[in-house]
């Protein structure tokens, strides 16, 4: 459980981190409604699952499944987007992470 | 959607609050571990549910079927530790409404 | 406090969905860095602060400060962007609540 | 600002894991309620500053400051309650790279 908590913590800094920045200041196909929000709700979600599995939470499972879910669609959005190869590995990482706790 | 985003904001605080306030001051069966986690996990995902819906996020509805097993789950708990109804009935109308966005 | 509770509960649902669909629909100065990091910002820090009245944390007003700082910063970048007058109005009364508290 | 970032989700992950584990199974002093408060405030708010650095917020300094305030306010309960010596490390730590950001 202590990788999949450090795999959330850290995509969840990375999803956020590029929104708020990287894609705000492309602008173009980076600010696309979807794309932006996805990163936002893939930040979120993960910050949530980690915080379920650090209070040891029956439902964290369930929480993962999601995160997961969340994770993998944000990771394609940022492969269609472009120029997001470090966002993409996270989440496909966290992806993975999340599902070992389903 | 309004609704349950009210729904879900009203949960959220009843149960942050009565946590944090109520069941620590009452000690004895309200700081029993699993009782206070799931008061403090409700409380978190009924934010995590408010904040997809007011993003507009395709996975509200997944979000939301969560967060109305949670409800429901801190609702039992609540009624098992007695004195606490105003809460309980705030998770059932929660958790109604959440069932209602999936 | 209720009151300062509900004007940052409502301030945070009117800045994160206004950020995340209005702006970001609508594009151009709406999707600024600046001004939509604010956005996000001061709805994140509205939550923050509506916990810790909740849980009647002995740092609320000093988090209350900080939020109406982020409120006056928020409302003032909708004022230049134009077309928010409702997340200018929600934000203005949001920091007077806030000053309230400290 | 990336050791802060660090700093700032170490102890959030401290702070939560240890008031909805170890400090609700203890019980007796662990659980009362000006130290448990202040364990899930620190939390939140070392999940806050971590935020408002990442998206690079023109108040992460005002926000860290608080931050450290509360970190310091935490170590401070923990060293009282007892039995917490990596919890008040983690916290130091923190307050003191929340400092350095001010």
């Amino acid at each position: 459980m202590q990788d999949s908590i450090k795999a959330c913590l850290d995509c969840h800094s990375m999803c956020l981190r590029m929104a708020t920045t990287f894609c705000l200041e492309q602008g173009g196909r980076h600010v696309e409604p979807k794309h932006l929000r996805l990163m936002l709700n893939c930040a979120e979600l993960c910050q949530t699952s980690a915080n379920f599995m650090l209070s040891d939470s029956p439902l964290h499972g369930r929480v993962c499944l999601i995160c997961a879910e969340a994770c993998e669609a944000c990771a394609k959005s940022c492969e269609q987007v472009g120029d997001m190869r470090e966002c993409v590995e996270e989440c496909q990482s966290c992806a993975k992470s999340c599902r070992a706790m389903t």
